[in-house]
């Protein structure tokens, strides 16, 4: 109960977004060399940065990582998902391989994978793991961080999937993943996830917050048949009717999991430690929706980047109120929609401290001397 | 008239997608340690790729270009826009000063722009000219071209914009760019544009190659006030009727505009010398139509980036059958959403070149021992 007080305290001082910042950048946008708000939301991503970081222009989102949480979940012995167990596990090796979806894209982009184990039911070799979220140098290492809560949560078919302390532990840990990314130096970050059952302990978490029914909220994950659907959603309908749950951490730990509670503490870490972050696929934005519950002024620190085909996905993202950048029909999760939503977001930050206004682009005057000068041509 | 028997000539030879290449793609794609499908239009577009280079895999799409075409429209005289011609001019030499949307966003994302005078109206300065489209090094040059056919079109609400010969001689500037971005080593491209009143001449070639009313398909361009879209409406309206235009290069001389034609030559060089090709906004969209009346099979070399504001953006789109990447409400042009696109398309690119598939990615066997030998961790 004292961590959990120490939490409700680090969530209660998370700040909105800076105002004046904000005022700031909108004008700079206005003024610029364009036809006003032509760059669309590309401008209003600008001015949201400008709030969470609190400087109009001149920010630099260059250096990026994304967190991933992996874990398992008791459920899938009902059946719910389409692939065994095993390829948390495989998976989770896998993105630090640079193998899987997320990593081969933050490879080639070069973005850090803050990959963490807060709860993967099969064992992981030794030496593949490491304790500290910060290696030696102060970097994210290429290594699972070994925060492992238990071999995966109960089954959630059959009584609550964590204690209420196992969940404030979960995003403690998340808070742990947000300050070792702004410890690491990088300026924008995103949630992603990996564990195999965790649709349904979304959809569940998602049904368990906004009242939505089982039906309108449970997709087929990775790729389940009509039978799987039917048993996913009559188990998340009869999971979350049969708890009395009166707040956000009471429904993550009845029918969530250690991924969704850990990525819940990240969205968090953003707004304690004032950096943006980028909410991925669906269970992504359903932790995020955890976090708001929690702090509504959580939203002023959060990007929506791909409209998810997961079917609760737009349930979620109308809580929060947020708008994706693309649609391209994605569904992998992982955190695989971040990088390119981050370079959506850096074209953003060029326009807005690249781009000039109206006068100071004139080509009256010397402008002829300034590219000399500036030996341009 | 050899000039355009020339023309059609290499029109006609335009290669459809490599079926294989795509095949091979695919079926790469569906083996990858995913879900199938589940990096949605991520697979697609490498796929597509795969049929433009005829290589499945091992893509480098890095070295980017944006062709911007800048001309003027005698149709400005009838107060259809809502900026003066002068912006034409300053705009076209602040591309290369790297102040404006797109150039600000090539600076950053180090993509070189080809800007080129096709008929800008107003004077530039010699100093800033180049008269080669590669420099001495074989690099695109951080000068503006000089392929200046007049001093902006006719006023095509009184006359033809530009007669048959000069539409040809502008469709083949646009090739001579794409030819001048395959020789500079970039392996893809976007076309953009600058133009003041030009959404007024993409309008007018749209509604005559598709029939399309002009309420339709004509928008407030760069911020148009009710008094000034009814007259573009009447204007686009009467010059679409006032001619027979047979073929789309009599459609593009009547009511279009240099950069309209050049942009559609660049298009076609994007088959001609098999780069994929990214489409930015209204008047690039309506580019691509055009050049795709004058060969259906270029669209194999085609991405659209944003769906733009502009009004009739959604009719062009789907006479070409694409579908854009994302949404962010731009509606500046210039090749503004081209940066972003490029970005998708090397987030596809990565996942093509770097995912494993689940044999490649397994942990059985010795799998230990590679991640040692590779010093990974």
């Amino acid at each position: 109960m004292n961590d959990e007080k120490k939490l409700f305290e680090m969530i209660g001082e998370i700040k909105a977004a800076d105002q004046e910042a904000m005022k700031a950048a909108k004008e700079r946008q206005d003024y610029l060399a364009k036809p006003p708000g032509s760059l669309g939301r590309l401008e209003d991503m600008s001015i949201k940065l400008a709030g969470i970081t609190g400087k109009p222009t001149g920010n630099d989102v260059r250096k990026q990582c994304i967190v991933i949480m992996c874990a398992d979940n008791g459920v899938v012995a009902e059946g719910v998902a389409s692939a065994p167990q095993s390829v948390t596990l495989s998976q989770t090796i896998n993105f630090t391989r640079r193998y899987t979806g997320v990593s081969s894209m933050a490879k080639y982009f070069d973005i850090d994978l803050l990959v963490t184990d807060v709860g993967v039911a099969m064992e992981i070799p030794q030496e593949l793991y490491t304790d500290s979220m910060l290696d030696g140098e102060g970097k994210i290492p290429v290594r699972i961080v070994n925060r492992r809560i238990a071999n995966g949560t109960r089954n959630l078919a059959k009584e609550a999937a964590m204690t209420r302390a196992e969940a404030v532990q979960a995003i403690f840990i998340g808070l742990e993943a947000a300050k070792a990314v702004k410890d690491s130096g990088a300026q924008l970050f995103g949630v992603g996830e990996m564990g195999i059952g965790n649709t349904t302990t979304s959809s569940a978490v998602l049904s368990a917050l906004t009242g939505a029914k089982a039906e309108d909220v449970v997709g087929r994950g990775g790729g389940l048949n009509d039978e799987g659907l039917a048993k996913k959603i009559k188990i998340v309908n009869d999971a979350v009717n049969s708890w009395c749950m009166n707040d956000p951490i009471e429904k993550l730990a009845k029918v969530g999991g250690f991924d969704i509670c850990a990525m819940t503490g990240a969205f968090l870490g953003a707004g304690i430690f004032r950096l943006p972050v980028v909410i991925d696929g669906f269970i992504s934005v359903v932790a995020a929706c955890v976090a708001k519950e929690l702090n509504p002024r959580i939203t002023d620190y959060m990007f929506a980047s791909h409209k998810s085909y997961e079917i609760g996905y737009q349930i979620a993202l109308d809580r929060l109120g947020l708008e994706p950048m693309f649609d391209l029909r994605m569904r992998l999760g992982e955190g695989s929609g971040c990088p390119a939503a981050f370079k959506i977001i850096e074209a953003a930050v060029a326009s807005m401290n690249l781009m000039k206004t109206l006068e100071e682009a004139s080509i009256d005057g010397d402008y002829l001397e300034e590219i000399r000068r500036d030996n341009l041509f």
